[in-house]
């Protein structure tokens, strides 16, 4: 397999202040976890505080209850790895099983990779109102603007979906 | 502003013999045009005979039409730089105003950027059939499949759009 590298500007040791912070999950957390490596709750203990929002796509809402930010809220996650993400010792959160994404206060946890475009779309406007619609329009993107509507739940059989 | 840098596995000179070939078009481009800089179109006239697969996204069809590539071929392109990209100095291409994608023997060109995405779920369906389906849930992407369903090219007011 041939892959571009990506190549980051900031490791979690020298990150600036951040707005927004994003946590995309995916197989990349996967390993981490595996490997018993807690950097990136380690990160968010330390930084999220300082930040206006908080926002995962897939899993990366597995990093947030790891790491405390998500004890007592809603929030959804991947819904093919749903019962190994909803385990109750990554914490107590009130996982959400029908959604597309959920917001909660300043935390926005989308389901599975793509639903996270959706999100994206539904923070984004939230952030800078119907401007977006224009730049939206130009790259010709139609997003899901139903945070409930979740075909996927239902695919994979998550218990207390509809 | 801060960007992850992307680097790139092999340059226009050394790039192996690809099985597709995919022009993403975008702003890139437009600096190329702008600065007279015709290697991608060298590339293409170079190296697409020997691909089995020409894709395109947004404006990377008028790539493939300043290369020769859609000589009397159906194409669509990026609706929001229509006029500017099926100007008759690009070749003389059948563009189609209301399309998603178009699929032309092994030309396959999508409309702008999202629209990509769509053509690609075709696309990879095309080439490698229903068993892509699964990994499509398991990201829990919902695509538009019906190629001629494009409310952008009625937005963006392209003559001939319906």
């Amino acid at each position: 397999m041939i892959n571009p590298q990506m190549i980051a500007t900031h490791t979690f040791e020298d990150a600036p202040r951040l707005d927004v912070i994003v946590v995309p999950g995916g197989a990349g957390y996967f390993q981490l976890i595996e490997a018993n490596n807690t950097a990136m709750e380690d990160f968010l203990v330390r930084r999220a505080p300082e930040a206006d929002y908080l926002v995962s796509v897939c899993i990366g809402s597995v990093a947030f209850a790891r790491a405390g930010l998500l004890h007592g809220r809603r929030a959804t996650t991947n819904k093919a790895s749903w019962t190994w993400a909803t385990h109750p010792s990554h914490g107590n959160v009130t996982w959400v099983p029908s959604a597309r994404w959920v917001q909660d206060g300043n935390i926005w946890t989308s389901s599975g990779v793509a639903t996270g475009m959706d999100m994206m779309w539904a923070f984004l406007r939230h952030v800078y109102g119907p401007i977006l619609d224009r730049l939206v329009n130009s790259i010709e993107y139609t997003p899901h603007t139903d945070p409930d509507w979740d075909p996927f739940s239902v695919v994979f059989k998550v218990r207390g979906s509809r």
